[in-house]
């Protein structure tokens, strides 16, 4: 039986869900592929958690975790492998990359979360050391390893860079591996204690090789970083090896599937060809030979950061879903004296948490599919030899990673807190994605340090401008100085224009103060350094008018295919996401272009209207981003809307409700009681 | 040894962190009592956790906090006898409630921090159950129960009011107390799922005795919400009662110390005289006779509201400290390219994460202190008779509650964040007091709730002011048409002002709105629904304008005191805070009080100085909040700066680490890598 409000709200939607899922999922034959391998994994009572996750230690949660992760890989891999067989009847074999490719999706999105929503340690062999294995190794180095690693023959990997002292600049790495002639080996060491590797996931006490970046020393000349194969534990024992310092770096947050670890070395020996070669080779003379510019190891970096885009965006998305699902069921605060509490879901403060968040979600995978299809287009150039659209397709995906996971990272919280009390319970699974959320503010590149590096393009082509250079694509906006007309029903491109005008503007006025530093400080550093507030704000607002732009040119696309009843709720969703950026960006609009405080106040009232237009149809819109309810993994955003029902069923699951009396009744509470302790 | 740079900080400060410690603790003697307690219970090992208790699980955490916490409350009553003789002999004797008081604040603050980073379950017996039976109790009763309770003698009790189904409005609340006649009993009911207490502390298998609200009902007549003293449990046996069916809820994002509960009622009989009968009566034949108006009840929320704007400052400054002391150790990112890596604490992003928070956390403490003198000054009132004062302190203590937690919880997340990956560990204790502090936006009121009703206030009070009368003090200045002169140097008190006329104006701008749709809707509340927005963001100005007034006049008032030193430092925090504010709300600003570019220009600038001008005393200030090392929990914040080394520390103590080989290589991770699962 579902809830009768979600049931009346489904009803009454003017759109059809299946109709959104279809857009949303990039079609019929899509969606429906992935529902059937969900179906094939979360109907099978097999791989159903016995007790929530949260109620175990954190050693029984590792035990549970590889347990499980093991039982999924296998059977997975079984069903790609049947895949596979069909595809090739079909002559459509795919490459090593493709594959690879194919199978670590399955392992993170949908599937893998419904199953891990803590992560597990084996996901890092298939998402880091195979790609880097495959990136980074010579043609006979992967005949050596590379099929024994995709059957994981003796070999778990992971790959170690950041270090207990370093993070994200990498060149303060201290991890060192001397080249040794007579023996043709590295000797590999971490000669302080903040040198060890920390943080790798799988490292703790899954992985059993490891790809190490560490510094390259021949006869003590130092050659820069690079990757070396190394085996940590014995294939047979998993005993660590010799001078291998190896174990977990203990509890988090969240993401405690994931077993991070750290790795001392000292003098671990490797042979020569174990180094990972493809981009320099160390001669077994000694000799030091520069390969090409790895700048596909580059695009790699880029390629992370997008994933992270899509990454915050489902996080967001079933935030926002378990929220706005929650609100049509939760009834609370009468708005008129002599009615019944209304569903909290009409009350205007509440779908002003929720309704920008949805749009936030869309908005930001398509940002990510946009700046996806000109990841694959750069990598062609490069492989040309052309690598002209490298810079801004790094800034790019920089700045976008940053200011999409910090708004995700905010969205997810308000989205709890919009929640209540219970959005606190770890059943409702909002902590929890809260906590893989806000973990991508500050991996795969610290949100400041990447704002800054965007900044620094910003600042650069601002400058070209002023030369009447001919700018990248994404930010020609810079050069145009039109001023847009207000016109009384104001126009959604007027929106977006304000927003670049509001971007130019705190460009402008970062790369003045810039320049009146460099005028005081003795260096260019120092100058960035006292103008770092204004590059990540001017990072920031690049962002935003970026993101404005991409929503409305691909909604006027996507609007020319759909049926008009669903057109016209994207339309209020794109108008609504640009709104909230202009209202948040607002002090910054208006330094950059004058509005009166009736052309604001203009600005509010089509922000409340537009929430007003969207409620009918929030729980149609997010029905149709299709999250299975084990994705979802929430007693408070279930299908069903059972959210009471689901509270005191999980509730009544905790291992401390099993017996009536908990024994420090006897032990502790009597005798406090009796004043006998 | 202490790290070097920590130490370096310490000897460069222009400030004696001592003297700041003196003045933040209320003095030395102050200061010197609460050192000495510490020291009695966190140099005594019996105290110190054998393991993290992220390590634990859900049962075992709360197994160990009873144990702890059924130690501490011994020592500390012993203690407490030992002081309130001496006090005794010495003429000092204290009131029930003074001791009472004193009491609870030993298990919250600093002590309590120290000892349960997530709480525990007995609090709630002296912080909720024991204040309401001194509270709603009449005389007779608190002869039977009173000194029972306080001696523990047979009862650990909690409070009852929030339902699964029902939170905020608490009119909207469904457990039902029907009075019987004939056998001169109430009759306890929760008559749906909905209708189940829920959340509770202490409720799911500590305490055995109940305050439960429930609606009164007198031959099916409603009399109202009113307080209930309910045995759950036997005093011996410790099973639940007849008709009681109560445990706990489940694991939750923190404060898994609490052991929060559920509680369902059939048919529960209790006599007469154990409905707390203070501020109401029910007579043996069934007459309700109403008591005096409950105002002093009314207080306890302000009372409780307090205490949370104290708490979330306490917090903050916990997380300041850690984060600053990290940032003075950690190094990172070349500023200068010939230089080694700097202290993180001298990128100027960094700072700007750092200072705020710190002057942030000051602030909010002193604004509590503030609000807490008017709170006993209204209480005073109203013991004579004088409820005057009583609907401006309900608004500042519900918009000071929703402010402050607000700004805190976003300032603990940065801090957090502003220790890159490591901010992200358990060890940290990071994660752990966001959880703490995030928790105080939706408890006792959630604060969107909160600024509605401080709102409500405000737009009467603006309504007030047209009609020229005289205004309460916190919002006499929406009567203040002055527009403050901009001087060259900008004065600190034009800042506030541009504050104050943001807010006006913006209460201005809401007044007018929902005039207008009051015209457009049916009702009032309709018009104020649709008003939403605007009235919590015209709530949130006011209180920025509050805290900004209150931060300005107090430093005035201190630095009369204070060395020179100290109250350059206190100034240049006061600025900082204020900028913050300022720059926040700058497009209100904007609206309010045109400024041009050059003026923002100023401001930001002014700001940046302000960054460097705190810089070399940063550490001494945060030094001087004199946490002990217990207080703060965190590897990254300890006094002598060793970083890595505790992380090291606590990591290689995880259970995990205690074996070389987990068992599950042998039954999953081997079997898997031969292909034999």
């Amino acid at each position: 039986m579902s809830n009768a409000d979600l049931h009346r709200e489904r009803q009454t939607a003017t759109i059809s869900s299946e109709d959104f899922a279809e857009w949303w999922a990039g079609g019929r034959v899509a969606l429906r592929e992935r529902r059937a391998l969900e179906k094939l994994f979360l109907d099978n009572d097999g791989f159903a958690d016995p007790q929530h996750i949260a109620l175990m230690s954190h050693k029984e949660l590792y035990e549970y975790t590889i347990a499980k992760a093991c039982k999924f890989l296998n059977q997975l891999r079984a069903w790609h492998a049947t895949k596979a067989e069909a595809n090739d009847t079909t002559n459509t074999k795919q490459s090593a990359i493709a594959e690879l490719y194919d199978f670590r999706m399955l392992l993170s999105g949908p599937l893998g979360t419904a199953l891990f929503q803590q992560s597990f340690p084996l996901r890092l062999h298939f998402s880091m050391f195979l790609p880097a294995l495959l990136g980074q190794s010579t043609k006979e180095q992967q005949r050596e390893w590379l099929e024994r690693a995709w059957r994981m023959d003796g070999i778990i990997g992971t790959y170690a860079q950041t270090e207990l002292g370093h993070g994200t600049f990498i060149r303060g790495l201290e991890t060192r591996a001397d080249y040794n002639g007579q023996s043709e080996e590295f000797i590999l060491n971490t000669p302080t204690l903040t040198a060890y590797k920390w943080w790798p996931g799988g490292l703790g006490h899954a992985a059993n090789m490891v790809i190490i970046m560490a510094q390259l020393y021949i006869k003590g000349k130092h050659y820069g970083l690079h990757p070396f194969l190394v085996r940590i534990r014995n294939a047979e024992t998993h005993l660590p090896e010799p001078g291998v310092d190896v174990g977990e770096i203990g509890p988090k947050m969240s993401l405690n599937g994931v077993n991070n670890g750290f790795l001392g070395l000292k003098d671990v020996r490797i042979p020569r060809r174990q180094m990972l070669m493809k981009n320099a080779q160390v001669l077994p003379n000694g000799r030091f030979v520069k390969g090409p510019e790895p700048l596909l190891t580059y695009g790699t970096m880029v390629f992370v950061r997008v994933i992270i885009i899509r990454d915050v965006s489902f996080g967001l998305l079933q935030a926002a879903t378990i929220a706005t699902r929650y609100s049509a069921v939760r009834r609370q605060s009468p708005i008129a004296p002599d009615q019944p509490e209304p569903q909290i879901l009409d009350h205007t403060t509440q779908q002003a948490k929720l309704f920008p968040q949805i749009a936030n979600g869309i908005f930001f995978r398509i940002a990510a599919d946009v700046v996806w299809h000109m990841y694959q287009s750069v990598m062609k150039e490069l492989e040309a030899g052309n690598r002209r659209n490298l810079p801004e397709l790094h800034a790019l995906s920089c700045c976008l990673k940053a200011v999409c996971s910090a708004e995700a990272e905010r969205g997810v919280e308000s989205l709890r807190k919009s929640c209540g009390g219970h959005g606190y319970l770890s059943s409702s699974n909002l902590p929890q994605i809260y906590g893989l959320t806000t973990a991508a503010c500050t991996y795969e590149g610290e949100n400041t340090v990447l704002l800054l590096q965007t900044a620094r393009f910003l600042v650069k082509q601002y400058a070209e401008g002023l030369k009447r250079k001919v700018l990248p694509h994404s930010v020609t906006y810079l050069r145009n100085a039109a001023r847009p007309k207000w016109d009384k029903v104001v126009e959604l491109k007027t929106l977006v224009r304000l927003l670049e005008l509001a971007a130019t503007e705190h460009i402008r006025n970062t790369f003045e103060y810039l320049r009146k530093q460099r005028k005081i400080a003795k260096s260019e550093q120092v100058a960035a350094n006292k103008t770092g507030i204004r590059l990540t704000q001017a990072a920031t607002l690049h962002g935003r008018a970026f993101l404005a732009r991409i929503a409305f040119e691909e909604v006027e696309k996507f609007c020319k295919e759909l049926k008009p009843s669903l057109a016209a709720v994207l339309k209020q969703l794109v108008e609504l996401f640009v709104l909230e950026f202009c209202l948040t960006s607002l002090s910054d609009i208006l330094l950059a272009f004058q509005l009166n405080a009736r052309q604001v106040d203009e600005m509010r009232t089509r922000y409340e209207r537009l929430l007003a237009d969207i409620r009918p149809n929030a729980v149609a819109v997010v029905d149709g981003f299709d999250f299975n309810d084990r994705v979802l993994g929430s007693t408070l955003g279930c299908y069903d809307g059972r959210v009471y029902e689901r509270l005191m069923e999980e509730a009544r699951k905790s291992t401390l409700n099993q017996e009536a009396v908990n024994k420090t009744f006897e032990t502790h509470l009597k005798p406090l009681m009796q004043g006998k302790l």
